[in-house]
């Protein structure tokens, strides 16, 4: 028979490798309560800090008065989020109602052993073990249903550090209809935000910059990459789904994450539409001006504002603005090309199709033979309108 | 007195929570060794091999006979050595001899508890998690002492799945005497690879591919920025540390393993010079040829193969060749700008210095100044060179 003591021995030892194993799981250190710019090993915001002595950044330490909505934490959505972690962000709010999977483990990121969890709950236990500074609010609901839409509105409109409207909203959701959500409630409430997209066949992607009023909404003019009315999980379910790399997903992050800070701490240039093809590293850039007959009536008020608007610089930007391409079209919309001289590839997949499509290019390119549509100036905005009507 | 039931509760108690925990921190999965292109949940490898499916990669599978060398296991390399991981590469090999540090954690992929562990320790722990599937093989040392460069080398060219040369070797070192190293290893040995860079401002980067004799190595071509005389220690020390981000060093990441999988896997086109300017999402392209005159006699020795080499499509490349934009110069480089009509805007950082500096532009560029070097095709070769040799 086992002695009390041999017993007594059993519990000491377990209890010791228990302690250690929670050790390893819990968080490494407190919250710091002013960040500082000491070069030390232990300082976590060292080579952050070292962005206003290398003349970058003015006022890094801004970062944690910012609160920043990303809807959709998949591929990208997880990596922006974990970007805006490690940069210290302020408050994060994460939107997702999707499980985590092992097919979602050819991306960054999420873990095999978080399989099964929430991607919203897994993501904020990763997060918050890697800067317990940041604070995280999960929202693990489908918001383009009508009762979490009102949820969804209220969150953005009143979660802030000063129960405001929340910085900027980024958008890594990945079909049509959460996009249209998003872009309906940034257009009522006047939130500026970003749209995120990796094509199905895994090799482009793109980030675009949207200001209500100021810049094209999603309504405006049709995003350059569609899904048709093929429902996705039909194809999922016939045995073709997406194909997805870490690589693409992880670069668009990188940009996404990259023209927040732009935008956040005020440095570089904020680029509006950023497109990039892995097959020959390609990176198209434009700005889309809003179309003055938008659908949506917010988006036509804000342009009312945005014009109506006093703007000091006024007489500076008369002198700088090229004016619109193309002084009128039914669609209203002017494209402004950033990417002259350069060819716009855009290879699509089975399912989608491409909104502007080009003359002598099909609507809907076939999947096997991966054909390459041509965007550039050679095309007049008044061809791409025609066509646009056609669809 | 506490009864020996009540004593062998505790244990049961204890040993549950012990296997929970466990269980938490085991790999999720066994290994698979056939990759199968079945749309489940359950199979990690669907959304990759969705891509022989969207008419990208022909043959995606064969990703499992490779063995890339990563060298430098930082705000890189980690993210490279990850993004290889999850794309189920056959054999990994990871080189680093530094500790993880909290101040490390702005950058993606190390958690705040491995602080103090070696970085190829704890990042194999991470990866072989994620993906047990990925043999993956750690070096503890730094490649640029005598002894251990004799180690580095013989891993290098014995280490492949058959027991041959690696496959292809990433630089993602950050200082100038280790990609040295891996230039002298490359060119002896005859080994591809590509060499990656982020700017001690964090707001550029690069990467490149080395083909020892067909392009340039990195003696041939002084590189675009190279770290001037001043140690970079002793600027830690007074605190004039490198400022880094998650974002530039996650799409420098992106960009090498993309090209990775282009050159591994035979799809798109290999980038041979890919650079990023994050300030205005700038993206500069060019090809280097090697240099006839090289210090490295090994390079000189390739060059000389490669010209020997018979090529069945030389006829037809006779055609395309665009031929050298300069006939001949002191340094016999012959640099192709593919970025024309834009302009490369290099900021540099203390302690950093232009290669190639431009007319006009003092060769060290002062941190507070942050000015802007051009590289156009408004600058000849000619006149390039005339600076280097003033160097």
């Amino acid at each position: 028979m086992t002695s009390v003591d041999e017993l007594r021995q059993k519990i000491a030892e377990l209890e010791a490798k228990l302690a250690n194993v929670s050790k390893k799981n819990a968080p490494r250190r407190e919250k710091i309560v002013t960040i500082s710019s000491d070069v030390l090993d232990s300082n976590p915001y060292s080579r952050l800090m070292a962005l206003k002595r290398m003349g970058i950044v003015n006022n890094y330490e801004q970062i944690r008065e910012f609160t920043v909505a990303v809807v959709g934490v998949g591929g990208v959505g997880s990596v922006t989020a974990e970007m805006l972690t490690r940069c210290g962000i302020g408050r994060l709010l994460l939107f997702d109602y999707d499980k985590v999977e092992l097919a979602n483990m050819n991306r960054l990121f999420f873990q095999p052993h978080q399989s099964g969890l929430s991607k919203v709950q897994a993501a904020a236990e990763t997060l918050i073990n890697i800067n317990p500074d940041v604070d995280i609010h999960t929202y693990n609901y489908n918001i383009t249903t009508v009762e979490n839409f009102d949820n969804f509105v209220k969150t953005l409109t009143t979660s802030s550090l000063t129960n405001g409207p929340v910085d900027l909203v980024l958008s890594c959701v990945d079909n049509f209809e959460a996009r249209f959500t998003i872009n309906t409630a940034c257009n009522e409430f006047n939130l500026n935000w970003f749209e995120s997209g990796v094509s199905e066949n895994a090799v482009s992607g793109h980030i675009q910059f949207l200001a209500p009023g100021e810049t094209a909404c999603f309504a405006c003019a049709p995003p350059l990459i569609v899904a048709s009315n093929i429902d996705e999980k039909t194809l999922k379910r016939d045995g073709v789904c997406a194909a997805s790399l870490p690589t693409t997903m992880g670069i668009i992050a990188g940009f996404l994450v990259q023209n927040t800070l732009k935008y956040l701490l005020q440095f570089g240039q904020v680029t509006n539409y950023l497109g990039y093809n892995a097959l020959n590293d390609f990176f198209p850039t434009m700005s889309l001006r809003p179309n003055p007959n938008c659908e949506d009536s917010n988006c036509r008020l804000r342009q009312a504002e945005f014009l109506a608007k006093p703007r000091p610089e006024q007489a500076q930007e008369a002198v700088e603005d090229v004016g619109p391409i193309h002084e009128s079209n039914e669609y209203g919309i002017s494209l402004i090309d950033e990417s002259k001289d350069e060819k716009e590839n855009i290879a699509v997949a089975e399912g989608l199709a491409l909104a502007y499509t080009v003359p002598g290019v099909p609507d809907t390119i076939p999947l096997e033979q991966a054909q390459e549509a041509t965007n550039s100036d050679d095309v007049s905005l008044e061809e791409l309108m025609k066509q646009m009507k056609a669809i």
